[in-house]
């Protein structure tokens, strides 16, 4: 809420994003190491996550449930590539109720093993497949560098977790959820995600296949935003879900998991933010219209406020997320400049002549200036808001997509990579190499393969590494 | 799912509760002490609740936000009644990443402290007031005795926080919650709950007064169902929550705090159970109708189905929660078993006959047999369930309220006090005891101060134990 002016992007980016963060009060820091405390305009942020992915999920199927928070540790040794994936992150509860436990508790990094167990009770036969749960939950991972949103000790995320009678009924199901993720970035978050496999390296621990959604940040860097996992029948085999088939037969089940976390606020943040401050997609904006009433004295008060009054009226009745700035001691220009750091799309301003002229002037947070201001009839404003609001949620999608695209490039030796990769843009190559050959990239570029995109060329090519036979493109950048 | 009878309520109406709450798929059991896993027909129950109070809550200005799961032990240690009233039950990190920890982790059992050190950061002035949040998360409290819903060693909630300029303003905050809890509890949850104001003994650790809304379940046990607390400055003084005034001086604020947990799926399922097992007010009941399809022969199914869907689709369309049951294999009268026991509103049957009549059979769960069985035509079926779910949610109030004001009784000396409560029903009685005659009454008879309710004679009358003169009735009962 300072006048001061947000640090530039280009001049610091990540400060940029601390600044955005705590000014917008999207998020508070907390007394706990790696946490912080989402505050009530970044929450309703996430509340808009929640609604836009828990229609989907419901619609798909998929029911909610909710797992205990404690695992005893026992069960996270059960998966042996799991164990060993979440082992090194875990918070422990050594006592409770002022005595030692027997068994230590994990504070829940994932659910794959307290649910597994809990499925090879409810699964008896087919006919109790498919499985199809989902969890909202918070959960814990111990991680040394946190960022808000980005990478907490605590975060909040949904985790779906389903059983399938057959691998490729897993599979299905695996890439649905997939595409409802990328549907929700797309349509909902505004975020052109790409959509693609990760390598064996990026793999969930104890996944047979991972598949993500990549999104690119204003600084380049790659966000990986959703992940859906075929976990094939490890987990199964670890906690012996099996069913009965029709012929009579014990098999084990097919088993899948997908998460998507309050990291997509941090998304929001770093794909749609300008060196103003936020820019909001008008389907997540706790606030889609400010209205700011103009009086410069007194007596222009009533007027003034009885037109704010019936217009904030009409939005709301129109389902319209409205807010009106009341705060009094603050000139216009102060309230202008702090909605645009909180990146509430259109911002409404009505001053005594407005109100003379049954006008309004309308301001779009994602063009600058003159360019984005209108003044328009009251007459027929919900028209003209609904019709704002669907262009501006379109405009950021594409100015998105267009700075996506922009900075990947084709390349066609490592040299070129290294290049492009040093230039913080992403590199789209040929790839045929072996786990080692991913770290050796990683570390002499610092980039990793973000995913083999589903959208392949026909043919196939030469291994920008090893120069060997490669029959999948893959995308390298530097990731959050 | 099994054709098992369940348990009658007379003869072991704690056997009963268990029983329905696994049978009816509410809940389930949890490899993890104290914990239960709540399942989607469950979890959905508790949707409805929090859809019921989070629309509340927003209309009367709060907003959600998020706070860290751990707490360090210190915080927890500041204000000295409520270390004492938390400490035996607290769940405590104390490795985490690998090592151990300088400061031990508290899982939170209530948030009051965290918030409290947000709080006074987050106020400077008088103009930060009131400052209204809200917070969905799960708990922990390590007892000893659990019960699913009733009291686990975790559970999930709701926990209101908010900070006022004066006393008067936090007052009318909190009895405003509770207003809210009551309205909710009776509207939506068909729960005739009592208000009423906690004694000494039963007052939250650290509170300056605590409101609570009381429910007689069917075994006339009380169960103490959300709680409402006047903080007074206790906690700003020792999280130092400050203001500066209008003029200028620097004050204390009055903080207050809400809650309202998973425990109200429990209030539900022991109000309105019978013999049959849950019967669910319509507001919050997952299906409020079932569909069960009835053919004999093979050569009905098309006919009968394509009538199923359609109604169905009405239905639908209305904004009813329908569900049609598709199982296979399964006869009529085990499924309608099967959803009397899961407490559907109303079971609607289609068979060849209706088909051909154009009619329907609905069959309410609140009234047994005959009794709550017509045969109604397809055409108008929308509004005629409409107005049969309103009758129902009514119905099952007026029960709940005439079983709840035939089981309180008002008794005049010691002697009926303890009889009355001998007998498990409540009793009214004029109370000016001390903290520990209270606990004479509770050694002595089981039974506590429930509450002072608001409903109070106007006149005054003798202590029911000690016999001096009394300024307020109370209800004692043993309680859940």
């Amino acid at each position: 809420m300072s006048e001061q002016a947000v640090t530039a992007q280009s001049e610091d980016f990540s400060r940029w994003y601390n600044e955005i963060v705590y000014r917008a009060d999207l998020a508070a820091p907390s007394p706990v190491r790696g946490c912080v405390i989402i505050k009530p305009y970044g929450y309703e942020i996430w509340e808009g996550i929640k609604a836009g992915l828990d229609r989907r999920f419901k619609a798909t199927g998929h029911q909610n449930a909710y797992f205990p928070l404690f695992i005893p540790e026992s069960y996270i040794k059960r998966e042996a590539q799991h164990v060993e994936g979440f082992s090194p992150e875990l918070a422990v509860v050594t006592h409770a109720g002022g005595k030692e436990l027997e068994e230590p508790l994990v504070v829940r990094p994932t659910s794959e093993t307290v649910i597994g167990e809990a499925f090879s009770d409810w699964i008896q036969s087919y006919r109790d497949l498919p499985l199809l749960i989902n969890q909202w939950a918070n959960v814990v991972r111990w991680e040394l560098r946190t960022r808000p949103f980005l990478r907490t000790a605590e975060f909040l995320w949904q985790e779906g977790h389903t059983a399938h009678a057959t691998h490729d009924e897993a599979e299905a199901e695996t890439l649905q959820m997939l595409d409802i993720y990328a549907e929700f970035a797309i349509d909902d978050a505004a975020i052109p995600v790409i959509k693609g496999e990760k390598s064996r390296l990026e793999r969930f621990a104890g996944a047979l296949r991972t598949y993500t959604i990549e999104a690119m940040m204003r600084d380049k860097r790659a966000l990986q935003s959703g992940t859906s996992h075929n976990l094939g029948q490890n987990f199964a085999k670890a906690f012996d879900i099996r069913y009965l088939t029709e012929s009579n037969l014990q098999e084990y089940c097919w088993t899948t998991s997908w998460g998507l976390s309050t990291r997509m606020v941090g998304a929001v943040v770093m794909t749609h933010g300008d060196d103003k401050g936020l820019r909001l997609p008008p389907k997540l904006a706790p606030h889609q219209v400010v209205i700011v009433p103009i009086t410069r004295r007194d007596d222009q008060l009533t007027a003034v406020m009885d037109t704010v009054e019936r217009l904030d009226r009409e939005l709301q009745a129109a389902g319209i997320r409205v807010h009106v700035d009341r705060r009094e001691g603050q000139s216009p220009g102060f309230k202008f400049n702090d909605w645009e750091m909180r990146g509430v799309p259109v911002r409404m301003e009505i001053g005594p002549k407005d109100v003379e002229n049954n006008n309004a002037v309308l301001a779009r947070r994602d063009l600058p200036g003159r360019q984005g201001k209108q003044f328009v009839p009251q007459a027929g404003i919900v028209d003209v808001v609904t019709a704002l609001l669907d262009e501006i949620q379109a405009n950021l999608l594409d100015d998105a997509r267009e700075f996506r695209d922009r900075n990947i490039h084709d390349v066609a030796n490592y040299d070129e990579l290294k290049q492009v990769v040093a230039e913080g843009a992403w590199a789209r190559a040929w790839w045929g190499g072996s786990d080692e050959d991913e770290l050796t990239v990683k570390d002499e570029t610092g980039a990793t393969i973000r995913c083999f995109p589903f959208d392949q060329p026909d043919q196939s090519g030469k291994c920008v590494l090893t120069e060997k036979a490669a029959e999948r493109i893959a995308l390298f950048a530097k990731a959050y």
